[in-house]
């Protein structure tokens, strides 16, 4: 049995604060801020949520909240609902939203909020995520080799077996520091040149720091009901279509498979072919009009129009010099800015991408609007590799 | 709109790890010792699972594990499926297995399997949670009130209230204790003296050791599918009949709220009433047959009795003195040993109570089989009372 998602959910409420360095806000301030922004968007009052998914990923990297159903609940006021906290390292804020459609689907609730949450800067980076980590034990982390490291490997190998150069990857992030010229709420909003790209530090050989997103505070929500109930709230509504999890086995797959020529991430493969075939998507570079993908890093970017097939494989450096991906281009991938541009608040993020294609789709995406958009999609990978997450939105419904 | 779960979901398959010190193994082994122990008793291969949660509570506190679904999905080698961690304190199993059900009702999955574990004792207490809650900035906890300090001040103001006794909190770990000696996976599986209870070390007046739970490494596992599937399978089903969480302000509410007199946990009653709603429970003290309830520490059983409606406010005393709750009485309560004895891995627990409701359903439940048991209820409370979750199970489906 295959769930029969499209056309039974639908957001009719987004909120989201500015993605940046909120040292003037704590963690509760980031969640009440966005929390009721998504609220009234939906013109809902906070007693009809009869239930509510709170996504952080690394509280222990950051302010030591987030462990719990309560860190929502309490900075809202939302008693006497169910309230869990859900974790997937970069696909955290996405999970926030599947455990709220599954609630509604399964006739547990009515009216959910799925929000997202993460607040990294009050620590320095060096203390925060990469310290954990090496005390976690973890194996590769130990040794040094961080997420920069590992997705550095994976543009080495497109560079000897595609031909993927350098100035590719530095042309992701000029593609979305100038697409986050247009969003007020990016975490950095100067365009960057080519030259500026090539030149900025290295982080992990060929990943520079501009190759690379920034550690960022942030939070994003979003209220769902089930599509036949829409009528009854004033929020407009954005459908989804189709949503696809996976799990994979990501840091480790080059190391358990020696066959795995890391050229893609399984993860983001096996998540859209469920995300597609719910949403009825034969030819997504064709019947999707907008993309958030997860550009941690402009190398992801790049291999990820190819899992999402947007190209075929070996074919993703053409799509990006075609300007396909731009913002006036065919298939425009991180219109907001991406996660080099607005930072990756980790558990934020999935529903911050879902917050923006909502935009764009109602038409309310001010400047930076792709005229027309209908049907949108987000992808979030992380672990590297290891988990990964595809969400299909539509304008309206199917007839 | 109401859920209607009752008799939609079953559990066809439990696995459990003995509760105590594991040195010898890792979390990854509890993970795959309860997983392919809950595989091999619903009769399913590991390819049939379609979707999967992971609880863990406390992934600092102890080994850094847990933070997401590739915790799960890497010993067991269940890849390609959505896997996703939660965690709400000490409901976390609990909500592993709400995820799950929900899940499976959406139509999201057809077999799930919810797997809870928590690994503690590789750090010293004093290294572990409660360092951690300190280093977080809780602002009771940083000024020494522990969970232990939390409860006592719940269980003097019974003292004062309700006439409860020290010998009171005693015969509640008396009788878990006792209990505990035919459950060969508890932590501690010797009977103590109420004599022994009274003058074992205080910790927070008026919980001594004896009243208080262990520090304790478990993992749990349950394999769930939908009721109208039950009969594809071997596994023997159990159904569940009710499901209820819910969040409050517990740590804080005592602060908030000027009328709040420590007598009574919100949260639970609130899980309370939603889970006898949906299973149609209207007299819990005759209808059901078994309870694990959260003793987490002694004072928090009898407190349970109330909420759930086992008796009126201020007659836990009475029930308990009467007998009503041993092993053999109208309405056993922890009959495996409870968290006194079982001990309390957290994101394992509330798995571990509902393996063992259906060893007693499907009477399999050895020497301390509660005779004739056909509905069964489990119980959380964490956070100190700010999260709850009550589960109902029955035998058979309702006619």
């Amino acid at each position: 049995m295959g769930r029969n998602l499209k056309d039974r959910v639908c957001i009719i409420g987004i909120g989201w604060t500015a993605f940046g360095e909120h040292f003037d806000k704590s963690y509760e301030d980031l969640v009440a801020d966005a929390g009721w922004a998504a609220i009234n968007d939906a013109g809902i009052t906070r007693d009809q949520i009869d239930a509510a998914w709170i996504g952080t990923a690394f509280p222990d990297a950051g302010v030591y909240k987030g462990r719990s159903g309560m860190d929502l609940a309490e900075p809202l006021g939302l008693f006497d609902v169910p309230v869990v906290r859900v974790s997937n390292y970069c696909t955290t804020g996405a999970e926030a939203i599947r455990g709220a459609v599954n609630s509604l689907l399964a006739g547990e609730s009515s009216v959910v909020l799925a929000l997202g949450v993460e607040k990294l800067r009050d620590r320095s980076p060096q203390e925060s995520i990469v310290k954990m980590m090496v005390e976690m034990g973890h194996p590769l982390y130990q040794k040094g080799f961080t997420a920069a490291g590992t997705f550095a490997v994976y543009a080495s190998r497109q560079f000897v077996r595609y031909g993927v150069t350098r100035e590719d990857l530095a042309r992701v992030s000029v593609k979305n520091h100038e697409n986050a010229t247009l969003n007020p709420k990016a975490h950095f909003r100067k365009a960057v040149s080519e030259e500026q790209v090539l030149r900025s530090p290295m982080v992990a050989d060929p990943l520079t720091v501009m190759d690379s997103c920034p550690t960022t505070d942030g939070a994003a929500a979003v209220i769902l009901v089930r599509a036949e109930d829409a009528e009854k709230y004033s929020g407009v509504p954005v459908f989804l279509k189709g949503m696809g999890m996976s799990v994979s086995s990501g840091w480790d797959l080059p190391y358990f498979d020696s066959a795995y020529d890391l050229t893609s991430f399984r993860a983001t493969r096996v998540a859209a072919e469920k995300a597609y075939r719910e949403a009825g998507i034969t030819n997504p570079r064709e019947m999707i009009d907008l993309a958030e993908v997860h550009d941690c890093f402009s190398i992801v970017e790049l291999l990820t129009y190819e899992d999402l097939g947007f190209c075929e494989e070996g074919e993703a450096k053409e799509l990006l010099r075609s300007g396909a991906t731009r913002r006036d281009g065919e298939i425009p991938v991180n219109v907001s800015g991406g996660l080099l541009s607005c930072g990756h608040p980790v558990g934020a993020t999935g529903v911050r991408m879902v917050c923006e294609v909502v935009e764009h789709l109602r038409g309310t995406a001010g400047e930076r609007q792709v005229p027309g958009a209908r049907t949108g999609l987000t992808h979030n990978i992380g672990g590297p590799g290891a988990v990964a997450s595809v969400i299909i939105l539509g304008k309206e419904k199917d007839t």
